[in-house]
């Protein structure tokens, strides 16, 4: 049995897509059908019970949350490509704590740059509040992940892969506001990072079956997927 | 060399001294003064460029993250306690993904429900519309978690440690405002957790090192720690 992920188009889903597509797993995909909120239902969630895209199911059981799947699909499957440090490596370290850097924070800020109902309730001025407070804040994250990311290239790891993906979101969403805050070329290394993981060929495999584009992180335009809908 | 766990006393850092306790791990620690907001200072930012605490010294350079130091010890040192499903255990995905669940989602909300201000800016009463939103959603993570906690005891693994520090804190903080949405005998399950895990040794040398009194989970009272604050 091959791996099943369970995904919607440019959801938080491409993450695992192009973890998987640089180890050349073998997978097939399940279209999550967000228009009916399937990803609350009573099937999805016996795969993955906090409701949320992506799932991976496994022939050892389902696997949920976004970056759990890809640690445990770069670590299981190492002897494949190595997108993750050993354990017996000294960059394991500060590996596992920028995963949990950008998932704890960068992307757990963005849900809330995308979907600030959630926290600032239903005023639309407070939204916008909210809105404000996270683009400050997630610019500062920024600003540090640049200054971790020297020009030299160091070997690839899912840290990287789960980046990309976080730095063409906020080109993109919330599609009805104003995105002028973010471009991601006002951080050189992030921006250049960008460039590099999207001229590889996993990449795109990836963009080609959620329709992203031929510049889907350093120059992002909105998802024209051949199957679902983005938004 | 052992390690140093840079700690305040209640704070994120209880959770990798539990881990270190529970795993009999030799190690000091090293108070870090947030009075003088020591954590955003040069010297602790070579250790943790994020600033915030905790920060684990280890013979390989420093990790930090509270998630990401207890996954590398449990990881690192299963010859001597397990605390984690080895990569060929079905239950290591399933770990993972809960590991990474309280860390994105139920601790990240926590950090909005004790510094509103960071997401709903200055106005007090938006920063209770935060709180109330949070506050609803926490609740229904609780609600997800308890089920996930049968009676029937599962091997202890850092994620009931980590749940158990998550089960303290919204009974303490913040200091200066109603708390009585949350009541650990809600959620049976998990009152059951709190109780099963303060009786451990671990967890009493924990509570005296830091001041947090006999019950500090299922009947948490504020610390009144023999070194720095919890404030």
């Amino acid at each position: 049995m091959s791996y099943v992920l369970h995904y919607a188009p440019d959801n938080a889903s491409l993450v695992v897509r192009l973890v998987l597509e640089e180890m050349r797993l073998p997978y097939r995909t399940a279209l999550v059908d967000r228009s009916r909120s399937a990803q609350h239902g009573a099937t999805y969630k016996r795969m993955n019970p906090v409701g949320r895209i992506p799932a991976l199911e496994t022939p050892h059981g389902p696997v949920f949350e976004t970056a759990a799947i890809c640690l445990w699909l770069a670590d299981r499957h190492r002897e494949v490509v190595t997108l993750s440090p050993d354990l017996s490596d000294p960059a394991r370290g500060p590996f596992l704590s920028w995963v949990f850097y950008l998932s704890n924070t960068v992307h757990a800020e963005m849900r809330t740059l995308f979907y600030p109902a959630l926290i600032a309730g239903p005023d639309p001025r407070q939204q916008a509040v909210a809105r404000q407070q996270v683009q400050t804040s997630l610019a500062t994250h920024f600003d540090l992940l640049n200054s971790q990311y020297a020009p030299a290239n160091k070997a690839l790891t899912i840290c990287d892969l789960y980046l990309a993906v976080l730095l063409r979101w906020p080109a993109l969403y919330p599609v009805d506001a104003d995105r002028s805050w973010f471009d991601v070329s006002l951080w050189p290394n992030l921006h250049a990072l960008a460039q590099r993981i999207e001229a590889r060929d996993s990449v795109r495999a990836a963009a080609t079956a959620e329709g992203l584009g031929p510049s889907p992180f350093s120059n992002p335009q909105p998802a024209t997927p051949p199957e679902g809908s983005a938004l």
